[in-house]
């Protein structure tokens, strides 16, 4: 494992640096790539940010208006877990990974180099510390980076995983200059109408199990259809029902097509959502995590709630 | 106006305190006021809480066992920006009030002295300057009152009331012992199955008027009913209007009876609700603020549909 300043060595001396994100990109992997590309390139260096799947819109805030080809002497992974989090990008760059940011307890150690700090709640905390280590690369949109990794992985500093180091970093990026009041804005006070309508139907249908222990919620075809929300604007709607009184942990399966579910766990306290949702072949955080369940829904409830009885059973 | 270091000698040479909170009171009324309780407490001082309505369960985790009675020689007003919002105290006290601790921006100034800081994101960030002035007061449990107002008054650090200030306090906080993912959960990410129903249902009734700029929610005596929402469920249903893209105004309508309406306006950007809001006997910040409209609904919505009409006229 790298110290962050060895990271900002290694990064000093490389060049047409390829900074790779996970696929399904939030807020902190592109936070992530995007202060990494705009302290390399003010150093004179070609970077590039590559994705498997599109960057949301959301976070146009953060994006440049011109990023060159490079021709990659040096990959840099930020907040991808496992080469299979690469999606797409796995095929060409899986093997030659030559360094790794990340703050995911379950990373594979897959690059050649890695700083993995678990305990930071956003991979951007730990890019901070590197960027802090490079001397005075900081502007206001780096600031703004890095704010935005923070508050997007902690529910804009409302999950458990915050912690100390995590007010003072954001209190840091606001003195650098980030615009915390906008990038909130932007990040949890802006729903489309779909969005709100596609909340208030999701919401109206749950179905409370294991003594309203767990809520199931459902994101049908249909609804998408009726309600015209997009796969953008379905983020976020898995930690909904964790919120109500007494539910320990919420389930939600979004309808890929009649025999394929995309699965979010989110839990309270003690239960381990990566460890239910890796039975699945997936991953994630302790609190929060996803798989895919090729099966009817009929069937991938019943192999959801065979899951979830052994982990309540498991805490008794 | 007095100094941090003047309110906590005054703190400090008084006893038999009596601490006022706001009426409806939220967690940062009462967060100042128990913050102060448990200081004073334990400097050897009688002191008490008082406020004109109940205080509400979310906030149990804040509140001592025992207080005893006091026959006040000292009355402290914290986060009450005039007298009327003492509600059926202000017979009592309202011409008593010896020191007044706020950051509203309206305060009217009615206290015999007070510290009124409005760049303040939370009364409570006032009141932690002003402990640290008193020596070493601070407890686990004194940290936790503070950091849940910052916390409430900035909606988890999501308004742009937040500033570095408001992170940095934040961090102390939890260095003196607050546990920030317990008070979060309780504050934020715990809703009652009633709470629920009624988001989903005020959700799916919004009406969109002036381009969609502004939105209504009306929270009829009937859907209370149906949902089972109590009045402390209701709380925080105001802000969700705003949140959605394009909306600069929302204006919540809570039936009292059928000819008065509690009304939330709350805002975005350079909107000011407040003002508003005086326009019908009420007031409160920038972007949230209150007033109660004695008519029916159908005036009540035609009324302020004026008082908006002016409000972005003027800004064109």
């Amino acid at each position: 494992m790298l110290t962050p300043k060895q990271c900002a060595t290694r990064l000093s001396e490389g060049d047409q640096i390829l900074l790779l994100c996970h696929k399904n990109p939030d807020g902190d992997t592109v936070g992530c790539a995007f202060a990494l590309f705009y302290a390399l390139t003010a150093m004179g260096k070609q970077a590039r940010v590559a994705c498997a799947d599109p960057l949301p819109k959301k976070y146009a805030f953060l994006y440049p208006d011109y990023m060159p080809e490079v021709d990659p002497k040096m990959v840099v992974a930020v907040d991808v877990a496992s080469q299979a989090q690469l999606g797409s990008l796995a095929e060409d760059y899986a093997d030659r990974i030559d360094l790794c940011i990340d703050h995911h307890g379950t990373n594979t150690h897959y690059a050649k180099e890695d700083l993995v700090v678990a305990s930071a709640a956003a991979a951007t905390e730990i890019v901070a510390e590197i960027l802090n280590e490079m001397g005075e690369v900081w502007t206001p949109q780096i600031a703004e980076c890095i704010y935005t990794g923070l508050s997007s992985d902690t529910g804009c500093f409302r999950y458990t995983n915050t912690t100390i180091n995590t007010y003072h970093c954001a209190a840091n990026m606001i003195e650098k200059g980030a615009d915390s009041g906008k990038i909130n804005l932007i990040l949890f006070e802006t729903k489309s109408r779909s969005r709100v309508a596609l909340e208030s139907r999701v919401l109206s249908q749950l179905q409370y199990e294991f003594d309203g222990m767990v809520a199931f919620a459902v994101i049908s075809q249909e609804i998408l259809k009726e309600t015209g929300a997009t796969e953008e604007e379905i983020d976020g709607i898995a930690s909904l029902p964790r919120t109500i009184e007494g539910v320990q942990i919420a389930v939600t399966l979004r309808e890929r097509d009649p025999r394929q579910y995309r699965v979010s766990i989110r839990t309270k306290g003690r239960f381990d959502a990566a460890m239910m949702c890796r039975q699945f072949g997936g991953g994630g955080h302790s609190a929060a995590a996803g798989c895919t369940i090729d099966d009817t829904l009929e069937n991938a409830l019943d192999r959801l709630r065979a899951v979830i009885a052994a982990c309540l059973e498991g805490e008794r």
